[in-house]
């Protein structure tokens, strides 16, 4: 299978400042195109150190895509490391210049040499335009291997990589056969039972490979191969594990309780307070889910989930606001006050204040409603800090109306 | 100034199945430190290709902070490449193996030789304990080399490197004198802008170096030095561009909005459309912020707008859904429903449907309202993708409420 490798540049990563999305980003589109990544490695801003380093990185052959240290800032070194490492010039392309002296121009900037130099690229490669931003990216073939420079910032990256590298990629034939891959995602099940199950299933096929991963209560089993039978493999995996399928793909439970709400013609409405509005930002993460999500209360104050969600002084004054009858007083109050066909209600300590003996942090209570009456109340206790309670409280509320929607069927 | 490197394992991180969020940390935490961090490289979870490169990375001296790799499972090979690295053979811990033991039959899980391998250290090294999970990392030093292997899953990983890793670099003494930096955030001016004024600034001071960082709406500006006159040179930049000055640190501005409100005895409520809860998530975010926070509705739909919050059906009617009047409705709606002494309001076009030639996508009102009849709305016009128009809308009407705050004083 065809290598990659994949070099960021930029002080930001180097002192934590960002993550590098950017890496995260091209791993994924190439091993899409079925290659295979080797290493990614962040090397620092300063040319000399770089270039020596990249000197004994840089692989004999296969893909090799840079992204950082294009523009024309004291900090862009991508050229010259390149340049320095193949022992090749740098050559400025002239309708390049032009184009940057106009846009220099019009934006009554002076332009000198640093600024010309972001149309240069190594003698014998080419410029990669730039219809996100201001500086041109470059390709270079060198022997086997085959070097593309991309912008850092991420829109321009994607952009480049979009319009000018996959072309390239195309006409140098370099794309392998992709193998063929699945991930299957699934819930209310933990990683340690389902690899043992995934790993006894597998055993009975050739050439598969696989790896889990956890993710706030959702696990991820992504599944590849480069023989035949993968398909069938899936099929074993899904009717062994049933109960805890969610989907297959690289999907959320929002995306696909969403669609189950989309495809039934339900509607949502949601009850929060310790997910304070996490839920909710997770649903309509998902673009058209005003299709079926009429809202939700975010009711941080006892007040409140008095006043706006209906829930009794005395539930409250009984058993207190993290309690299973106040998330059932919530859900049904506000699936009446929204008119939705469903809802969820979410009350909890999501701390690191505010846990106690009797419900100490990462106590979560969870109710799903619905208008044929159907109401199912939860309580877990969450381990991890506030984020890590907060989102596996939003998961956990998901997964109950994914498995309401599905029994329904 | 003294060198460290970042070593991370995983196919996961080489497949783009996840971003390297422990890479960011241990980068940010040596910084702090004062260390240099000259290289981050991500390696495969193939022990000869991953010992080969390190081979060729490995630096003669300094940290070296290993993550991944550790756990009792066939991609765990952080251990076995080190020690093949160092040319060291690897001894297990007996206490750690009993530790192992027991945890494995309390599970009713068969401890065999890979499990065991856990317990394992290059010989001459030290286990290092995992408070938060099962595998133990470990410490070896090599002539002036210092590694340390930490687990993958980032919470393991962060608090083995607080209880552990810290204490031990105490021990060694090798943290070098910090030098001195600072963060600068500003809102509601341009990186460029930005980016022109501090480089005239700091030519009046030696040895100060900066860069910038533009994050929806809020831009960063991180200042070191070496020498004195650090604090001389932030301030002259804080008098320049005081009207847009946000905060020291790194902070985001929904720590320095809870921080004013909560210094205020204010309270605050929020009523958002395109947002869609994301507000509402920001700030609670934020540890405590149940003190001055009351709540929100997420009036996805027409209808819950006018029977939740108060918004007139001949508001809608005329204006539409997105617009000023809406906005202002919202805020003042929840703000009396909610009892609160503050109120933001946003309603948009998300994307990436939704948009029309007088609205296109990325329109986005709101407004703030306060009890002292304050009424303030400002539309705008966002590019980018849902997720960047989200994150700016919800960043902008948090600076609202900054400068509201802020102009009280």
């Amino acid at each position: 299978m065809s290598q990659a490798q994949i070099i960021t540049i930029g002080h930001e990563l180097l002192r934590g400042e960002i993550v590098d999305t950017n890496a995260a980003y091209l791993a994924h589109e190439l091993r899409k195109l079925g290659f295979t990544v080797s290493s990614i490695h962040t090397l620092p801003d300063d040319k000399t150190t770089a270039s020596n380093l990249l000197e004994r990185l840089l692989p004999e052959q296969g893909i090799i895509m840079c992204t950082g240290g294009l523009g024309g800032t004291r900090d862009d070194i991508t050229r010259q490391m390149i340049s320095a490492v193949l022992r090749r010039r740098l050559v400025v392309d002239e309708a390049g210049e032009e184009h940057l002296r106009r846009w220099y121009v019009s934006k009554g900037r002076r332009f000198d040499e640093t600024d010309r130099m972001q149309a240069a690229f190594p003698e014998g490669g080419m410029l990669l335009p730039n219809e996100a931003g201001l500086a041109f990216g470059f390709y270079v073939r060198d022997g086997q291997r085959h070097i593309f420079a991309l912008p850092g910032v991420p829109g321009e990256m994607k952009s480049m990589f979009t319009r000018s590298v996959l072309p390239q990629l195309d006409k140098t034939d370099l794309v392998p056969k992709a193998q063929s891959y699945e991930v299957l995602n699934f819930i209310d099940i933990s990683e340690y039972t389902l690899d043992r199950i995934v790993d006894e299933i597998i055993g009975n096929y050739t050439g598969i490979e696989y790896g889990t991963r956890s993710s706030d209560g959702l696990i991820r089993v992504r599944l590849e191969s480069v023989e035949e039978g993968l398909e069938d493999c899936l099929v074993a995996i899904e009717n062994r594990l049933g109960e805890n399928v969610l989907c297959r793909g690289e999907r959320n439970l929002e995306d696909v309780v969403g669609e189950l709400l989309r495809e039934k013609g339900r509607t949502l409405s949601v009850a929060e307070s310790c997910s304070g509005g996490l839920l909710s930002k997770l649903i309509t993460d998902v673009p058209g889910s005003s299709d079926y999500f009429m809202g939700g209360v975010v009711s941080y104050g006892n007040e409140i989930k008095k006043t706006m969600l209906g829930v009794e002084g005395k539930t409250l004054a009984k058993y207190g606001a993290v309690s299973e009858n106040t998330a059932r007083e919530m859900a049904v109050g506000v699936m009446k006050r929204f008119c939705s066909d469903t809802a969820l209600g979410i009350t909890g300590i999501a701390g690191p204040g505010g846990g106690s003996p009797n419900k100490p942090v990462g106590t979560v209570c969870i109710c799903l409603a619905a208008r044929d009456g159907t109401v199912q109340v939860e309580t877990n206790r969450y381990l991890g800090d506030r984020k890590t309670v907060r989102m596996r409280s939003a998961n956990k509320a998901l997964s109950m109306l994914f498995r309401y929607l599905k029994g329904e069927q």
